[in-house]
């Protein structure tokens, strides 16, 4: 079997998601979330955060974004996002198709944003003419893999909350973020004043798992029939609700996210030592930016699944999961040796 | 463990379904549909439908409908359905908020249209004013689990086709349909001329299995990008086309839908025969509607998951699927005639 | 000339309005509305309405209705409007396309919506598959010419009230219900309940001019991005300001309107003598329906414009205005017979 | 009178055109097209175009460029503009909201648009999760107030066609554009390959005359329903209608155009030899732009209107226009220099 570096949803289901899966199939349950893992996995949430919060979850990681935002947006208003962002550059242009709304990019080298450069959008604030800044998004991590320390979501959310907007944070690898900085979600998330954030879970384990999460009750008001308008709202909820609580089960999430980020680390150290390969990235989490030779690029995609970055510098993009093993690793670094070595010949 | 009439997505998922699922999940696979479980799903539909035809696995019955209506509409075109459609109905305005258009019913006590109800549409033609028809979209079986003949489905396309307008049909219970008449799927869609078809399996067996079938390849032109900007592209997709492998594999799903059928008619012939209880639409698939004294309603409801139809006249609708036994028949209605003993104590 | 008892926008400016537009033509003004006219025609607004309003000029009838409603409702929310209203069979889908909402219709005879139809609406509150009740839309004077009285607005305003829905009035005839009740702005909308409208004076008089006028200025925070977004904004603002100065100018408006709907009753008492034709509903305002022999229709529609609102059973609208004389009403009357007594012959 | 520097639209309606106004106030006539004065300058329009283009007069010019961009593009395609555009910049997220599409932007000092930076968002094509382009949209002449050449209009157009994207053009100051390069409008537009423009005239001495032009008529198959569902169906279209007529009549267009320019180059030329004062751009329409000292900015306002560009620069625009009189521009030169001397003291 081909291995794949091209992205955490790559992977299969955590043994321990499918059994939860079969567990819960054992008879007719009220569908649309009224049954009682729908119940239970709410409940875990609110323990998670320390607070109790508003979770709905959702199909997929673009429908948790576009729901969660176009809840909190007027269509006159923006999103403002790094230009990385996946809801930028990855959504087919859903968001602006279901919110009405511009989205206004910030270049951004490692995918992340600071308060100096939202500061310029308020100028416009105002002035009819000027779609009016409305909601912050970032992302944790971010598509590069980096991860925002709570003080520096913290300055976001000050300023979003400063100004009339919504900090919104998209959180499909929101477990690789916290064990990384080993931190909890409470510090990251609820102390920091994000005002919702999509909870991904599917590239860490799940079949399919995203939630959107309400920080505060009272901004989900109405948030029911928003997805089910966006087409979100799956009829046999209990069959993710009981992934969901599989995956917090005995810190099984961080347990896996960790896993995942070591293998990036460990592949990180490995090709640090080929003088031809150079990384582009720190490596925080579970993604490796790598250039690479470009003549090695083709037939090492032969081998492996992964994609490439940036082919003008042959940057390429590796992701690990919960289950690439460390065998993996050293598979994958002696084929690039032994494809840079047969190259160099 | 209380069992449900309320809809045949409150079943659990079929053993060979859920075996599939499990049997899927072996290694790393390229996400969004490039996986060989996908490849052979597709080819299957092909053959079912006996030509060529393009298949896309989205997430929610209302992503099918919505998706596929809003590739072939323009916001100034409207859609024509029955007043008792699930896209007018039960979609909490999604068709209106993701294509623009307005959506023009038709009175219909079957939740059957005719060529008839749609011929005043045409008034509006070249009229600037006037939004102007474009897409009929019929269910199959109805929501009040009646059936078209393909004689019926044919006269609609036909009238559609000469009109410049498109015909989609909903499938959330297409095998329902198709053991009704017993008929095959070339017979019921590709001979018919239906343009595209919701195909719904997730209240058929599977955990979560619908999908947009265009009879027509040339009309799925850039329909990839509707899906993706519509929220329903999965990311592990091999676990929905592994399900849909399972549900052709041997005819499962039409022997599902004919054992969900077959309990409708075994409740309606038991409980024809009690005085109380009066049928309200004749049982053509797995749907009941009957209309039963208001005082047993709620007692009965404590027992049994199910639907008040019509509260003023005391209309219930019950529906069954393929895990409902005969027993729970019997003792469904055992519990209804114990009730109308009670009650008339 | 072809005189035109087809629309009241059929009309030219009235010589007074034309003679405000030449007025303004005089030197460089700030464009967008920062000008001295559109202040002044603020002001004369809020004098009319006997409080303190927010009035935003637009572009056209369809641009009014749309834009406020957009202001005041969220996707997953509904309209609710007579069958028969603008919003629904003019404006090509105008409301849908913008607002994203599903309008919902209620079969009405005369235009007007009561209590008792909409309550039915309040079923689907609270449940997530169906759209909510958002806004009441009415049409003053009605599209069949009918005048709703303060009472029954109230009554609808006090019902949308109690439910958390707002009320739109479309005004595109406003004038011609006041004087038709011979009462005030203030008694028939500022007291009524009323939370937004649709101003026109196109219809009575102007070259163009349509506003959004919210009577509870909070409701209005924001809307000047609505008006932008939704194209309405014109740049010479002046032009439209300064018709509405002289609209309100010792009553002009009031004056054109009591003259047009002076000549509909004229027309109605005219051929209410006439054996072969019908008066198909009562003349409240400057709207006559009547059912004439079909076989006069296409003579008669070569020698004046006007428009055949049900061929089935020969039922035609005149629309009478501000520059309709006497001696049209008579040449026209005396059109009819000569051609009924023609076609017996 | 404070002179106005700030716009061309906060110019009066030329008194021709007010003349042709009044001329047309003299019957009842058909509304929304349908009329004489309608025919006549459509028919112009293809005499001017060489070619049988089709027209629909619209509301404003943000009207013409959303509802243009919108009838030629899919939700999941892109508008591609230059950062500066007034679609991007100035119309609130309209083109968003009403296409639902996303719009990705060039940086431009100029405003305009070159072919290399067109190629990169060609990677994108065929790749599900990126939204594809679909129309390019340049400004002519640019928000800077730049001119394409025709040869860059056709390079453009060639790499649209042959990449299956639109060429939008947006002429709100189209005859500006015509003068400065002395050619005619078969050259600039008819013969590069234009497929839409919007056409504006309101900025050049008109109340109010937008146009959507397109070159091929095929194109414009369902327009007429995209106008009125867009909101700029405007009923009274005779008043339009007699305006264009005569802003076409013995090229009045061209001379307004050209005299616009020649204030324009007339007042660059006399703060050339303003030591403080810096052109930030060549002038080759009717605006100039220029770097000033910025404690005069104020006090300079307090004379006449006009924006501040580029606060931090000390960047100015002016606008000229049909109106402006040499005289304005030496008093307006005066008033500077009289500002600096003071400043200086």
């Amino acid at each position: 079997m081909k291995r794949s570096f091209a992205s955490d949803n790559n992977a299969p289901v955590h043994p321990d998601i499918m059994q939860a899966i079969i567990n819960a199939n054992n008879d007719d349950f009220v569908s649309y979330g009224d049954d009682p893992y729908t119940l239970k996995a709410k409940n875990i949430f609110n323990k998670k955060f320390g607070v109790d919060v508003e979770v709905f979850f959702v199909c997929t990681g673009t429908g948790a974004n576009v729901s969660a935002i176009s809840h909190l947006i007027k269509p006159w208003q923006t999103v403002i996002a790094a230009s990385t962002a996946h809801i930028h550059h990855d959504e087919c242009g859903a968001p602006e198709k279901y919110t009405g709304s511009k989205l206004h990019t910030v270049n951004s080298l490692d995918g992340k944003l600071t308060v100096s450069q939202l500061k310029p959008f308020l100028h416009s604030v105002g002035f009819e003419h000027h779609a009016q800044p409305g909601i912050i998004s970032i992302t944790q991590s971010t598509e590069l893999g980096m991860v925002y320390t709570p003080e520096e979501i913290e300055e976001i959310a000050r300023f979003a909350n400063q100004n009339d907007m919504y900090l919104h944070l998209d959180g499909a690898r929101i477990a690789n973020a916290l064990t990384s900085l080993n931190i909890s979600l409470e510090e990251m998330i609820t102390h920091t004043g994000v005002d919702v954030m999509s909870f991904g879970a599917t590239k860490n384990g799940l079949l399919m798992g995203e939630a959107v999460v309400f920080l505060n009750p009272e901004l989900a008001r109405g948030f029911q029939y928003v997805r089910k308008q966006s087409m979100q709202l799956v009829s046999k909820m209990r069959y993710v609700s009981a992934q969901f609580i599989a995956h917090f089960q005995d810190d099984l999430w961080l347990k896996t996210a960790t896993h995942a980020n070591q293998m990036a680390r460990l592949l990180a150290e490995k090709i640090r030592h080929i003088p031809q390969v150079k990384l582009t990235m720190p490596v925080q989490t579970n993604a490796v930016f790598a250039a690479i030779p470009k003549e090695i690029i083709q037939p090492l995609q032969e081998k492996y699944y992964f994609y490439v970055w940036n082919p003008e510098m042959g940057e390429v993009r590796w992701m690990t999961h919960f289950n690439t093993t460390e065998e993996d690793i050293e598979d994958f670094v002696k084929c690039i040796e032994d494809l840079l070595e047969t190259s160099n010949k």
